[in-house]
Order: structure tokens, then C-alpha cells, then sequence
């Protein structure tokens, strides 16, 4: 039975003059970060300011590369060739680790962003471009992504350690996937219970679907949100009730600043 | 007495689906290749293409940072903040290396591009930047720069390694600054000449200026271009009289491939 | 029946230091002319140097938007929210519009580039948004793209003119549709056979399909490419042999300069 | 004298996920806005949405068009060619005329953004590119800037209206020029003293500098800021003083909605 769990957080997201989240709030919550890489938010400037300060609070840093999309934060599907989509994810992760090096910290994992973080779920090409990528760089990075997840699922054949993460504030299906966002009930605001379902997962490795069955879910990592005052709350209660209720929380690949 | 010279040339500078250059043809003719990092061109893809490349023929690479400027090509003078452009030289350089770790070949050495390069020879801030982030990200790699340059000075300053470089088709003042390319016989197109200039720079260390006096100058590397068909030619013949005059062709930095 | 055709072609898609395609050679063969506007390809002075070469030649011109994706040179599909998507391309008809202006032209109408001309075949809500875009801006702006198409069919429904094209260079089956590229035969090279085919299309209404039978082709205009030189030798080959058959050769919009 | 002043400021800055300024409490304090184009931020959608919002509180439009730096947000001095700078102005002009057409606003006037609003304070070639790119498009423009700034200056020699802004939480020197930001007293923030000083230059055309005397500004629009909680609170004071002091206020160039 799993005792712990990873908080993750998307994080370094601004880019020049324009502000995104509350990353100072969420390095207090997580114990590990996904940083942006230049191509859908976080400058090189944010990038290095982003890896300074998790590094300096031994969050964890992992990058969360993009499709090339400023205009639309990643957000929008791009059909991209498999060898354009390595490359281009190849160049977020160099980007990023040297704003690790400068920083005195360690790139640890990768965690697609956005759309291409959706895509990679079952565009089997796209996934494997991205896992050539991380493969290409150094195979020692792990690959956060959705639990059964054809990324995942290419990590695992590319000898890569694949790490699955669970939705703090969504509800699931008795299949184990996320009911969708448009759907009542998708998404959950109480602290309390999200705080509940995060604990359940760190100590009996399930989560309770819609219709009051537990389904297991593969998640060593949850995933929390700053985007509104009101996530950060919801944060900052899941970590509070998590580390109340016994369960350790730790980042699932070693923190910055070691080496 | 220095019998030995690198010839380098700017290369990888296509974009998508645009073309710049002929860099099969220089890859045949340099010893170091200055490879472009996506900020004036060189899209990710592209980098991965001339890593490789150059990787295969023994060719050392260096990064080819520039200001964040596409529609320019790097070439407009930017009044960058030092912080961001040590920022924006990072990110290049972790970038590149990314296309270097993953076609086997080796990062060697840091030379900026365009009207960054043109700044750093005078502007002290600027060049303070640039070398703050190569001395970020390894203090290995060498600096490659206009000989007496702020970009060099700093450097050496900063306990990188800092190389000069001489022009291979420009006509040289007194004082071993370039005839600003709008006056006459400002640059020179006969290979016979260009290439007797190389073997006394490799040999004597010394081009002989308009004025027909022999000036001093500091450089391990001579610049080639390419982006003309008649640049190539001369490129081929410089290269060729060169090694016919006993100099030996060998990168100031150590080729990819190795280590 | 019909006895002229209008040629068009895709035309300013150079960017910044980088070239693209023969525009001087084309606009000697074509009577319209797609203008890049930027997303794609297209800086602000390739505009304007494109469109007062075309207005010089009596060429008419119009807007060739894309989705925002230089890196892809729009080659990728993006799954764009139409609302987006629509002020996306009004941005690039305002843009092009000012080119126009400020080199004596008119803007006569508009044709989507690369991956959203593909997309809006079938794609109903970007061929809507795309149509949207047109009308907000100039209801006497013609929409030019394929026959049978969402975009045409939303065109007209909007009380835009829609004009089809045909591809002077491709196979069509006998549905009228085009042979796809990977299959035997589908790219034409024979400059006569192709001159035949585009003087029937003028002439007659059809075009030869691979099996022999004739389809009818609703076209008012055909596409030549000039990225290639034999593209460029085929265009005039085309455009010389229609002119001998008697087919008259016009613009289906006003050409820029008038007004 | 005078007794009506314009309050203009900067809007529409936000750029796809990305947020700035609060544009909604400022259109109920201005009387102009100056739109961004895509350049420095305004990403396409937002130009739309900000036309309309300000057209339908008969609010005038303007343009602000930007050096190409979206990741410096238009703040970095850039050297750029005056011809490419022309079509870069010129490419902007088209671009949000698109949207005040789509929203059935009109287009009244131009003002730079950031570096470029700085540089053609002095820098004769790019204010006489800028003012070309006006009067290419459209004479009818006005053209906001600093007074006596080169920029007002050739936009007069060419025939456009040339209109000189003041700023209103600024200090001036004897001379009438601003108290450079680093100097104690440079800005203002009692939203009292800042409406005496924009209610005299309404109606008597002065200023009072640093030293205790009245300077003249030829000013008939006054600048206000709504980048922090703060100054949105300022410009509201600013309003209602000059309004309660019996002040007309009035955009310079007729609110976009009419025609």
C-alpha cells in the first residue's frame, strides 16, 4: 500500500510583461513543478526565476513542453509531423535544463503541456515523437502523463520511467477516466472533500467514481491548479489534509539543488 | 609561430520551410560550424539536421546565440536588458546542446550572431551577458569573437576561454579593424588573394592591411560565408590553398563525435 | 460555354532574409495573385514589395490568410476556435488591405492557405469562420478555394461570391475530386498535356479524369505553383498555350491599380 | 483658450491566455483609446473585442502600433531599417482598421507604443518611417505623440494633424519636458494635485514645473494608466475633477461608431 504521494503544479507560465498563476502560492504546496519552456508561456527569464525559486524550496523540476503556440498557450491541437514534434520537444527540454544548470538544479522529469499533454492520451505517433525526445536527451528523465495514457505507455516500452497523475478536483468515471469538463459534477471545490479523495489515492491507491464505486488508479503524482485565488485555496487545503491525514508527500523523481 | 587555422562558417540558418545557405557544400570546406539557435533562424528540426551533419564529418559546433528576432534575422541591434539577454543566450545554448547531446556530437564553443555580435564588440553590458551565461552553463566552452572585443575581453575576464577570429574576404586598417564594408576594396573576391592572406594570417599571424603594412592579428579561426555561390567558391578555394601551403586545418575546439 | 480562365498563383511568401519561390517569373504568367499576409509566410515589406510588383502587372490580388504558424510554414492543421480562427483572418485581410492601399491596389478576394485550405473542405465551423471574416471586412471580396467545399458552399450562402479552382498540374477521378499525391500519376509534368487539359477546362467546362470519362470541373480559375523552376517553366508553358488556343486569360476580380 | 481636453490610454494589451491592464475601467474614464496591434501584445481577438467595447461607449480609436517584440512587449529599443519600420506601421494600421470595420468603428488616429514612442521623440528617420506608414494609409489619421517630439513634427510636414499628449501623473521641467523617472518627484500620485494640473492645462494650457513656474504644453490629450489597481484610481479622480472643474471632454479625432 502506497503511503505517499507527489503534489505537481504547472507552473512558470508567464511570458514578458504578462503575469500567469501564482507560482510563489503553489511552491509552498507542491513538491513538484512543470515548467514551462518558451513555446506556449514562460520566457527564459521566467524560466530561470521559476527553477531559482523551486529549486531554492526542493520542489521538484520537470519540463512541460508545448506545441509551438504562444497565441493559443498550446492549448489548440496542432498537427505536427513526428520528427518536427521530437525536435521541437527535444529543444524545450535543452532550453529548460540549462535554466536548471544555471540554477543549481536538475531536470528531473517531463510532462507534456496543454493539447499536446491531451494528443499524446492516444495520437501514438505524437507520443512516440515526444518519448524519443525525452529518450534522446537522457534516459534518465521520467514521463508524467495520464494513467493508461498511449505516452505512458510508449515511455514503458522505451525503458523510460512512466509516472501517472490523478486530477485533485475532478471527478471519475467508474472506467477511471475524468468525466468531462462540460458534464455536472466534473469538477469538485470542496477542500475537504478533494483533500479526502487525494489521501485515499496516496494510501489505498483509489479514487471514488461518480457512481460511488472505487476504481484504482495508477497515480503516484496529483495534479493541483493556480490558475484562480480560489485553486490556490483548494491547493493549499489538499497539501494541509493530505499531510494531516499521515501520507508523506514527496516528489516522485529527486528535487532540485541536489545533484 | 602559429601554423595551424580553424576556418568556421555560420551555418543551420533555414527556418521551416525556408532555405538558407548551402551548408552541405561548407561543411566540406570548414573546421568549425557556428550553428543557429532558433532565435534568428535555425528551427529546431533544422539544428538536429546540422548537428548531425557536421557531427558525421568531423566538424566542430559551436552555438550561434542571437537577439530574439526572426523578421530581422538578428541582424537590428536590440537594446536588450542584460538579465534577459543572458536569459535568451542560456536558452539558446541549452537548446542547442539538446541537438548536440542527441546526435552524438559535442557542444565546443559560444560565437553570437548578427547585430548581437556587432554590439558586443563596444557594448560592455551586452557582452557581460552573453558570457555570464556561457560561464552559466559550462565554463568548458570557448568564446569566439572579434579579436579585442568587449565579447572577448569579458571573457577572458570571466575565465573562458576567448578566441579571435580574422575575415577572410575583408580588407583590414592599420589599427587591424575592417574597412567598414561600404568603401572601396572594403571586400576582397579573388581566391588566389583571400587564400594567400589566410596562410600568412595561419603562419605569421599577421594580414597585411590597405596601407600594405603588416598588422598583428589575434585569431585561431578565419570566417567563411556561404550564402552566395560565388562565397562557397571562394570558400573551397581558400580552403584548398590553405592545406596546399602546408597549414594545417584543425578546430580552435574539440569535434563532435568525440569525447 | 466559357472561353476565358483566370491563373492564380500562391505569391509573397518569402520572410524576412529568407526567399521563397520565383514571384518576378510567376507574375509575368499569372492574372491573379494570392498574397502571404504574415501567419505563414509574408513579412509587412514582402507585402507591399508584392503587391506593387503585382499592380504594376496588372495582376489582381488577393489575401492568402493561414493559421499563425510560421515554424510550419501553415502547413499543419490547428484545431483553432472559430471565433479565433475568424479574427485571425480578419487581422491578415486588414494587413494586406494596407498594402494594397498604400501601393495603389485593391484587394479583390480571398483564398485560404495550406492546412485551412484543406481544412475548410470539409472543416464546417473554421470554413464558417473563415467566410465570417470575409464578410465583416468587404462583402465585395470574392472567396476563391475548391469546388464542392464547405468554404465555397459557405461563401455563397453568406451572399459572397464563390469561385472554385482547379489544380492545372493534378490528376482528378472520375468523382472530380483530386488523385491524392502518393498515388501513381497524380502530379502531372508534361507541359502540353497540361496546357491541354487547362485549354479544355477554359473551353469545355471538364477536365480528363484518370479513367478517361470527362467530369465537369466548376472552375473559374486555375492554380499554378512556381516553387520549384519546373513549376515555373510549366506556368509559362500553360499560360502559352492556352493564350494559342484562343482561351481569353482574366483576372475573375477587378485588378488593383483601378478603381 | 482651451477649455475641452481628450483622455487617451493605452488598451487592448492583453494577449491570448494572457491578461493586462483593466481595459473595462478605463473605457468609462477615456475618451481615446490606443489600441495595441499584435505587436507588442493585442492579439487579434482582443483587437475585436476592444474596438467593439470602445465603440459601443463612444469611445475613439486609435492605433498603437509596436517595434515586433512580443516578448519584450515592445519596450526595447530595436535599430530597425526605416522601410522595413514603414511596412511594420503600416501592416498594424491595416490590421486594426480590420477590426474597428468589423465592429463599425472608426479608425481616428495613431499613437506609438513604448521603445518606438520614445525613439521618435528624437530619431528623425523612424518617426518620418512611421509617418509615412500614417499617410500611406490614410491622411485623414491624426497622430498623437510627445510635443515637440520629431514624430509631431514630420507628421505636420506631411500634412497630418499632429496632436501633442501630456501626461498626467508626470513632473516637468521649466523647460517642459518630464522629470526623468529615477528623480524624486517625477511621479505623482495624489489623484487631487493631478486633476488641478490636468483641469489648468484644459483651460489655461500650462503646466506647473517642477520649480513652481507655469510651462506651456501644447497638449490637447492627457495620458492615464490603468496597469495597477492604483492608477485606474487615479484616472477615475482625474475624470471626475476635470469634469466637476467644468472641463469639456472630448476625444481630439471623432469617436469611432459614427461616419
Amino acid at each position: 500500500m502506497q503511503h505517499r504521494i507527489d503534489l505537481n503544479a504547472d507552473l512558470g507560465e508567464s511570458f514578458g510583461a504578462w503575469r500567469m498563476g501564482d507560482d510563489d502560492a503553489l511552491l509552498d504546496v507542491v513538491t513538484t513543478a512543470n515548467v514551462a519552456c518558451g513555446f506556449h508561456g514562460g520566457d527564459p527569464r521566467t524560466m530561470l526565476a521559476t527553477c531559482a525559486a523551486a529549486s531554492a524550496r526542493g520542489v521538484a523540476i520537470g519540463a512541460h513542453p508545448s506545441y509551438r503556440d504562444l497565441a493559443g498557450f498550446g492549448r489548440r491541437f496542432m498537427d505536427v509531423a513526428p520528427a518536427d514534434l521530437e525536435a521541437d520537444v527535444l529543444y524545450q527540454l535543452g532550453a529548460l535544463d540549462a535554466a536548471c544548470r544555471a540554477t543549481g538544479a536538475r531536470l528531473g522529469h517531463v510532462k507534456p503541456h496543454g493539447a499536446l499533454y491531451n494528443a499524446v492520451v492516444t495520437h501514438r505517433e505524437q507520443a512516440r515523437a515526444v518519448v524519443a525526445a525525452v529518450a534522446a536527451f537522457d534516459t534518465g528523465l521520467a514521463v508524467l502523463g495520464l494513467p493508461g495514457s498511449a505516452l505512458l505507455d510508449e515511455a514503458s516500452a522505451a525503458g523510460l520511467r512512466a509516472v501517472g497523475e490523478a486530477f485533485a478536483d475532478r471527478a471519475y468515471t467508474p472506467e477511471g477516466t475524468l468525466v468531462p469538463r462540460g458534464l455536472p459534477g466534473a469538477v469538485l471545490h470542496d477542500p475537504e472533500v478533494v483533500a479526502r479523495r487525494v489521501t485515499r489515492l496516496a494510501s489505498e491507491g483509489v479514487i471514488e467514481a461518480v457512481d460511488g464505486t472505487d476504481v484504482a488508479v495508477q497515480a503516484a503524482s496529483v495534479c493541483v491548479h493556480g490558475d484562480t485565488p480560489g485553486s490556490v485555496a483548494l491547493a493549499r487545503a489538499v497539501r494541509a489534509a493530505v499531510v494531516d491525514a499521515g501520507v508523506e508527500l514527496a516528489a516522485f523523481a529527486p528535487a532540485g539543488g541536489g545533484a
